[in-house]
Order: structure tokens, then sequence, then C-alpha cells
């Protein structure tokens, strides 16, 4: 049996035990939810208020230029192209990742004339589906659904394909495809492969150039903690920068934005997958935040990970044996992302028992008990002390009242 | 003659003149170029570090349902509305401009099936252009130019006319079109309109519904204060929301973006217009500015604006004569938005001259002074002042200075 002491004993030997002050965690509290908001880094609250009074409200119009606001997408960019296995010119930051979505997916299946479908599973997140299906509307493509093992998608790869896309850490379960595998038979196929990273970039290794990837897109919320609705990002191998053209043609995506041209000429680079200007207070947030991923190698960062969710999971196998919870995550860590889920009929309950105690994970639909294990703040004491407590609430049938078993609406 | 004295008596009888205060500008600067980046709203300061601390840093994903986030697009959409006419339900903030004008654009030729021409001007905002000209690309149709003033617009309206598209506010010369008569010559010719709203909403009186407009954006940043990038808008009539359909289906345009179904399904009224997670840091901000409109008529507001560039152009008359200088604008101040610019051949020499006084306005290719004249927290005297130093830059050659001489790159 693993013993509370025998965390502690891991924390202390953590290589990366001292992230976790730089963050600002509500006291006591074990927050298993950063898959879906990325907790606050402490020093951005001063660097906003800098932009707040020095840039805006000092700096003005000037800040353009003195501020480096107009590098600024091209900055974040290299930062999270670091975390991802990109090229910093290969990546652009700004939009959502829906909108980014929609310049990848027109992007690449104008890539592929002639080609009629583009393929997916039909557990993707359901925004990434939204977006194909305007996207096959427009190119009078159809959408093959597939189911979730990457054997089904393999399956389903032909010479129809133009575009197979994935999301390569499943919201749900915390999957991961065999990004590499995947890419090179799509390729085989020649088909392009755009990437969703939405659960991957900053919480597992991401080798897009690696793998030949072709196009990808992620969030800069969640595992980036960028803070709530921070800037997306897109990325685009080299290979295809002079061939692709997105949609979204706006100003900042032009080869000369402050010339004025009557036509649009595209800026030629990653920097055509820009269109209008950007959110720049929820930009320099995310710029800031990145801070704290100085000095940290991915590898390091997974490795830590790994042996959270394995601990997770041996906890759950030793305690809670007696109260019917399934596992929909992969028992194998090295398909596993950086959260667990669990099942459970009383999944709702029991998850709001917790939020109750002061440890935040959050349900999905209909018995999915999510917990996300971000390795720069959450420790092996609190793996622990989320297991016992899922223990305790099972025990004594705390879930069991009316004010956890009504349900919210669920964000 | 004018004499500064004439001014500091109209401050002082300025309905508007307490608002000044509420807003955070460098000391002793004359800032002439919110319509480019609005100032900042002092008290939204404050907001931001809540909003930091205790919203991100404490609530995390609570805040979603706690702090209101999940409404907070319907909230700001609600204060802009009033802003330009519109009802609350008719109006979407989210993404930037040119994001926004490519789902209107695209809904709106899909409302005109078998009509073959978008119809623009060729001094609209280039991004405008850039965007359509994707747009007529997607669904295999023409763009008709037509030189800016109105009578060449109405000229060029005929039955293959699907969409006229046209910015409300020129944002070179400041020139006001004419919206209930264009909108209303449009729909007889059987086409839809578009406005863009950028150098317009906050500036100048826009009754959305009395024109009957079909659809419409603009831009947070500018007048309505709302911080580098800030969230821009999308109005939709009512009547054409039951048929209206926009590209960016994300999962918060959808009926019920949390049921997570494997179709999109629109959410049906102005909420279809929305995409993916808005940049929430950035949208606060915005919403924390718009309170300075509080208990403020736009046509108060419009009745100082013209009444600030009225006295411009007239102290321009008067002084500046000697110094070869020409109006861009309209001299009649009913078909003129809230800035005046003048042309002179050393325009960008006299512009950075400016800038060194303190007298922020800005440059445009090839000849352009641009000053806008924001009327919640520009005055009288800092016309007058204005105007004065510009004679006393042309008086002296000031402006003809290596430093002032060399171009930089202009944003």
């Amino acid at each position: 049996m693993t013993t509370r002491q025998d965390c502690i004993t891991l924390d202390q030997q953590d290589p990366l035990a001292a992230c976790r002050d730089k963050f600002a965690l509500p006291a006591g509290e074990i927050y298993l939810d950063g898959n879906s908001l990325g907790a606050m880094p402490r020093h951005v609250v001063a660097r906003m208020q800098e932009v707040m009074e020095k840039e805006w409200g000092q700096g003005l119009i000037r800040s353009w230029n003195d501020a480096g606001w107009i590098d600024l997408p091209r900055r974040v960019a290299a930062r999270v192209a670091r975390l991802v296995g990109a090229a910093p010119n290969e990546l652009m930051v700004g939009d959502s990742t829906s909108v980014n979505l929609y310049k990848a997916l027109v992007a690449a299946v104008r890539l592929r004339p002639g080609r009629k479908v583009i393929l997916s599973e039909r557990g993707n997140f359901p925004t990434d589906l939204y977006i194909a299906q305007s996207v096959a509307e427009m190119f009078n493509l159809e959408i093959r659904y597939v189911d979730s093992t990457p054997e089904d998608v393999l399956a389903a790869l032909d010479d129809s394909v133009a575009v197979l896309m994935l999301t390569h850490v499943n919201y749900r379960s915390g999957r991961i495809y065999p990004m590499h595998e995947i890419t090179k038979r799509a390729h085989d196929a020649g088909a392009l492969v755009v990437w969703d990273l939405a659960h991957s970039a900053g919480a597992v290794e991401v080798a897009l150039n690696d793998a030949n990837v072709d196009m990808a897109v992620g969030c800069g919320y969640k595992y980036l903690n960028g803070g709530p609705g921070a800037p997306a990002f897109v990325f685009v191998a080299e290979r295809h920068h002079k061939e692709m053209r997105q949609p979204l043609s706006g100003w900042h995506g032009h080869a000369r934005p402050f010339a004025f041209t009557l036509g649009y000429e595209a800026a030629g680079g990653i920097e055509s997958m820009q269109c209008g200007t950007p959110p720049l207070l929820s930009m320099l947030a995310l710029e800031s935040a990145l801070q704290v991923f100085d000095g940290i190698e991915m590898r390091v960062l997974r490795a830590k990970s790994v042996a959270l969710t394995e601990l997770f999971i041996r906890l759950v196998d030793e305690k809670l044996a007696p109260y019917g919870f399934g596992l929909a995550s992969p028992r194998d860590a090295q398909v596993r992302g950086s959260q667990v889920s669990l099942t459970h009929e009383q999944g709702y309950a029991i998850v709001q028992a917790l939020i109750a105690r002061g440890i935040v994970g959050d349900f999905r639909m209909p018995d999915i008990l999510r917990f996300g294990f971000t390795p720069l703040y959450v420790g092996y004491a609190d793996v622990y002390d989320t297991v016992q407590a899922i223990a305790e609430i099972m025990h004594s049938g705390e879930w069991n009242q009316e004010k956890f078993i009504t349900k919210k609406a669920v964000t």
C-alpha cells in the first residue's frame, strides 16, 4: 500500500516542486482542472498592472512600437513553438482554437483539390467537428466519422481523404493518439494531417516536426496557463508555407499591413495565418504566463505527469475498489495524457462533493469524473489526498446530498 | 478671431467636461489618436487587478458561473447595442473586426443566392476589402469597386449586387456615408448592406434599426476605449436571425454548447455569431471601460464632437492659411465624423514634431495628418493648443529636423 508519507517523500524529491509557488492557487485547494483553465502564475498580476498603467494608459498608441506590441504574436509564438517541437517561424498565436482550426482546415483542403473527404473521429472535441462541418459544406466535401481507436482511424484512410483531423489527446479519456505513426500513414495515403493540441501543449511531449505534421492548432488557456480565453495557436510546417492559403485574410496577415494596398497579398510565411488586430491584453498575459516554462524541458514535465497519473491510478486501485468506479483512461502511461478520467454513475455528485472539500476536478456527461494533473503545480501528496477524499466521500455517503445531486449548468 | 480664453470658456460650459478625469492620460499630453487606440478609463486598472487576483487566480474554473464569464459577451453586447441603435439581442461581442466581417459577409451572401457581386468602394479600410476578396473567391462572386462618393455607390447598385459593404465613417477623410439613404436604396435594388462602424461606434450617432440595416461590425478599441485589440462586435437585424448561417461554427455559437452533440446546431439568435472561447481578459477590460458611457446619450457626445471639429477647422482657417495645408475632411459637419484630416506634403514630419510636443495625432500615407477628437476626454482648449502648436511648428521650421523627417514604421 502507498502511504501519504511515501507521497510527501516524492514531493521532496520532485525537481519541479519549486514551480508550485509560482502559481496563485487558493489556499488549501487541490486544483485538478488545469486541463480546463490553467492556474495563474503569480507574476502575471504585476505584469498586467504594468501593461495597463504604462503600456495602455501612458504609452497609448506609441506602445505598438515602444512596448513591442507589433511583434507580440511572433514573440509568444516562439515560446509556444519550443514546447511543441516546432520552429519559431512555423507557429502563430492569435484568435481562438476554433478560428485557427478553420484557417488550417481550409488551407489544408485547398492543398488537396479533388479529394472529397475530411476524416475524423466521433469522439473528437465537438467544436472541431462543427468547424469541419462548415468547411466541408463550403468545399462540397463529406466528413467521414470513425470510432476512436487508432486502428479505426488507420483503416479509414484511403485516396479520397483530403485531410485527417484528430485531437492528439482526447478531452474525455486522455488517450494519446500515436502522432508519428498516424501522420506517416496518412501521408502514405496522400492526405494531410491537422492535429489539435488543446490537451497536449504544455502537458505531454509533442514533436510536430519530428512527426512530420502538416498543421496543428492548440489552446492557450489550459496547460499553457495563459488566462481565461487566452489566444490560441496555429502551426503550419514550413514546406506548406508557399502554397497555403487561409480564408481569414485580414490585414495583419498581409505582406505590408500598413501599406494599405487595394488587393490582399499574403505575408508569405506563418504571418499569413494572422487576421485582425489581436486581443493584446489577453495575449500579453499569455506571454507573461509562459515564463513559468523557462528552463523547463518538456520531458521533465512529462515524466512528472506520468508519475502523477500512475500514482493516481494505483491509489484508485488500492482505495476505491469497493465503490464501482471504472477507468476511462488508458492504463498504459505511454498513451495517456496528463489527466485520468474515472467513470461512476454518481459522477456528477461525487465531483460536487470533492469541490466542496476544495478538490477541483470536473464532470463530463454522462458519467466521467475528469482529473487533470498539471505537473507545474500539482504534487504527489495532492494525488494521495484526492483519492483519500473520494474514498471518504463514498464510504460516508457524503456525495448523496441534495446540494450535490442537483445539476447546475456545466461549463 | 477665436482666442484661447474663448476655448476655456467653452470647456467650462461643457456638460462632458467631468468625463476627462475618468481617463488616465499622460500628464500634459493632448491625445488626438483615440480613433486608433482609445485612452484608458482609470477605473479599469483596479477592475483588471480584481479580475486577475479574484476571478482567475482564486475563482479559477468556477468563475465561468460565479463571476458570470459565461454571460459576458451578451452583457458587453447590450452596452454596445445602446450606442449604435440596436436591440441587445441583435449584437454580439467577440473576435476581431476582420473575423466578424467574414462571418457577416458570408451570412449575407448566403441570403442572396444567385447574385454575383459584392459592392464596395476603393477607399474602404483595406482589411474589409481583403476579407471581401476571400469571401468572393469562396462563393465565386466578383467585387465591384467604386469611387467613394455616395453618388458613385448608388449608381453602382443593380440587381446583380448581393451585398453592399461600406464603412460608415471613412478612416482617412472622416466622411460619413448617409446610412439611411444608402441602405434604403440598396434594399430597393434587392441587396443587403453590411456596415463597418469602426470609426462610428462611440463617436457619432448610429441608428442601425432606424436605418433598417441588415448587418454591421465594429471595433472595441477605438472610440469605445476597450483597450488594445479589444474584442469587436457584430450586428445582425433580428429579421435575418432565422435564416442566417455564418461559417465559423464553433461551439460557443451552438444551441447547447455543453451538450457536446456530434452535429452543429446553431443557437438561433445572435448567439450563433459566436465561435470559440472569447479572450476574457480583453473582454472584461472592454466591459469595464464601457462604463464611462453610462448615463451619456450619444447625441450629447455627438454635439460636442461636432463642436470640437468645427472649432478645429475654424482655427486651421484662421492660423494655418500661410502654410499650405489642405482639408481632407468634409467642411459640412453633418457628413463629418469625429476626426479632421489635413493634408500637407510634410505631413509625416509635422505629426512627429507635434508628438514631440506632446500632441498625439497620426499620419496616413501619403500626406494625411489625422486628428481624432474623442469628446469624452478632449477639450476645446486642447483644440486651440493643437492648432497653435502647428502654427508655431510651421512658422519656426521646427518640423524640418532629421529626427522628424526620417520615417519609422507607421502603425
